[in-house]
């Protein structure tokens, strides 16, 4: 009678690659049995904000307008062109039978990982619990993601 | 009777962003009652570095001043524009009453966090001891980070 | 009779600084007997590329080749000036007689560090194990990685 393994992954990146590198694991733990928890902070917040939404004041509103997310409109981290770098990556993962990142979010949720949100940066964006995809369980504080990343055997910073 | 759990931070980057999501985990580890352990190489140094000083050949003077640190002088990975866009999300910070990078150095070493400067980057670029800010405990070797990290209950490389 | 302390790190970077300092953690883990299993993927993919090779359709072909591996080819994350920087980084750990990059990839194996090349950005790519450095074990998918990852003392994301 062995206890779950358990994985925390912090979301700090917004960066296309480097969501579908964190979000590859985190299926694949979940699938595996384990207990998987996702924090999202920062430009991570742009993987699972929805698409509209975004800010109480005018600042707030032109940086979510530049930094806008949604897990089908982030960008390459390189190699991006400008654009067509990243189209050309979702066709070739196409092509090659690799689910997009939106799939790997819906499954992993589906296996049970839990997806919260960092509570000081989602303040900082003038954001709230409603801008965030229905995967998202709640907002959460350093405190809460500390308690889970110090009773898990893998803990990642994205 | 438990034992304390442990934390183990490698601060690589010196983008303020990176630096703050980091910092705030050493702060809230640490005032949990968390072992924390700190240990800046590479651009990460300059999250710990004074103002003054730096670098021993003309080089080392010359990247050091390209590469000036000071967690107040520190820029965003990404939204900088240059500089407006770090003051931007400092004015922001400030609204939001969340606590500036130096405040969280000068915290979670109140409240325990040990910080180490990794000593192949410190001679890489022609530093010492004294270029630090006076949190920094000591300058470590990989071989301290790892007997340190093999024994945390969280690893992470920021 | 202690058991034999692990440590689980993935690349997903490609650039040169980062490179370094994890395979430094890598050759410094595996020198100090622990076990030590090193997993690339996307951009990480270059740290053990061979030069020659690289995809099969033309658009693969095209990504390989602007995006050519070899541990003495890839380049910093930044200050990297288009070129000049990367050398001047090179000629300073040469100065202070910091090994290089493929010194420490050989002198990690030898200690026993066993190195993997992700599956899935493998297919991406369109590579195959023989695209890879002799170091390479195997190409493993992520419930390899995850099967080691929660077994291990340290986990990273590099």
């Amino acid at each position: 009678m062995t206890e779950k393994k358990k994985a925390s992954i912090v979301f700090f990146s917004g960066d296309l690659d480097k969501a579908l590198a964190g979000m590859t694991i985190a299926t694949g733990a979940s699938a595996m049995g384990m207990e998987v928890k996702l924090f999202f902070t920062f430009w991570g917040l742009n993987i699972i904000k929805k698409k509209k939404g975004m800010g109480k004041n005018i600042i707030q509103r032109v940086l979510n307008f530049m930094n806008y997310g949604g897990a089908d409109r982030i960008k390459l981290s390189q190699f991006n062109f400008g654009g067509p770098g990243t189209e050309l990556i979702k066709q070739m993962m196409k092509k090659e039978k690799i689910p997009p990142l939106q799939d790997l979010i819906k499954a992993s949720h589906e296996f049970g990982a839990k997806f919260y949100a960092c509570d000081t940066t989602v303040a900082l964006m003038g954001l709230e619990k409603d801008d965030f995809i229905d995967e998202v369980e709640d907002i959460a504080d350093v405190i809460g993601y500390l308690e889970d990343a110090s009773e898990a055997d893998i803990t990642l910073f994205i």
